[in-house]
């Protein structure tokens, strides 16, 4: 599905391979127009056609790398882990999970709602709805280093379980902001970091330790 | 929008007024059969016209009392408070918080997918946004009652913010099963409930006390 193959574009005649060069350029082209479309008109909006329009590139090349308007939001999704994004380093646990609660909110909230309507496009399309928990799954992964940290600097105890941890830490951002649909809590990012430190400090996500360790 | 008024129906003469038989037992059948299509069919398979046929019902009735198909699902949602649920009374907070959490994991992974699918055409509707919204917040302030019992029992402090507390214990099981669709965990009911009863014991959601209790 993912747009891999450097084939001939439809348009002229066949050119010399610049492996990466036009097709990662058309590619960031096209992955740009879905997301204008998407910003725009939401799903709802979005054909193949209309992106293809925007991005200046033709239908028949749209059509066969990314097939549908899923397999185009599937590669959005995928393009949007392609990235070096770390999440943030402060000095103590429940300050990093703040600002990756912020960095979440702000997500959640900018416009237009590209980030939402992505989520909201998961429920339309099980491509997009896998290409989404492929995304959320490398996000949680590069967070992981927040708790082993919190756990070097002595704030965990060791085997606590971090993804656990993150899920408690960042899930009630998620509810209120995309399912219960709550008014933007300024509080929020704060409280539910302190939420999950307290709770990781209490013991709530201690692991037995492994076999291995024993 | 709400169904409220006891119009005569279509089919036939004009018959004497029984308020609450007639008009009841059709919202009923229309609402049962939004339900069934719904499960069978999702949202793309919703239209008044199969809701009318499936429900037995003329098709002008279902049009001019419900508008569309968000108002029908809008109904559906309104009529789904309209129940004396309670939420568990176990004596202790956590086995309360996880067997609500089990309710929860029930319905959100239950076949068909009825209330996943109504989640999902919050997205596509806002008649149909606005009421799961008005159905949360029933839920949500029946269930603070499962707080204020912990704290007449001793185990949380006075000056409790119970929304805040049910909404970090219920969180992640929405989380996982509608957002990042893991596979079911027969454990997390209980430990998402754990950690929100752990945090609450830290203090996560204790409150100043306000001015009037001074």
């Amino acid at each position: 599905m993912t747009p891999t193959d450097p084939e001939p574009e439809d348009a002229g005649p066949p050119t010399r391979r610049r492996p990466g060069g036009r097709t990662a350029r058309i590619r960031r082209q096209v992955l740009d127009a879905v997301l204008t479309e998407l910003g725009e008109h939401g799903y709802d909006g979005l054909t193949t056609d209309t992106v293809a329009a925007r991005a200046g590139v033709h239908r028949t090349t749209v059509y066969r790398r990314w097939g549908d308007v899923g397999g185009l939001l599937a590669d959005v999704l995928d393009a949007a882990s392609d990235d070096d994004w770390q999440p943030p380093d402060t000095g103590s646990l429940e300050a990093d999970l703040t600002a990756l609660n912020e960095e979440i909110q702000s997500a959640l909230t900018a416009q237009p709602p590209i980030v939402t309507a992505l989520i909201a496009a998961s429920f339309r399309s099980e491509k997009a709805a896998h290409a989404q928990q492929r995304l959320w799954e490398d996000r949680y992964a590069r967070c992981e280093i927040v708790v082993d940290r919190a756990v070097r600097r002595g704030e965990l105890p060791p085997h606590t379980d971090a993804r656990r941890l993150l899920v408690a830490a960042t899930a009630p951002l998620y509810h209120h902001l995309v399912l219960l649909r709550t008014p933007l809590d300024p509080q929020l990012p704060r409280q539910a970091a302190r939420t999950a430190a307290l709770a990781a400090g209490a013991g709530a996500f201690a692991e037995p330790p492994s076999a291995s360790d024993t």
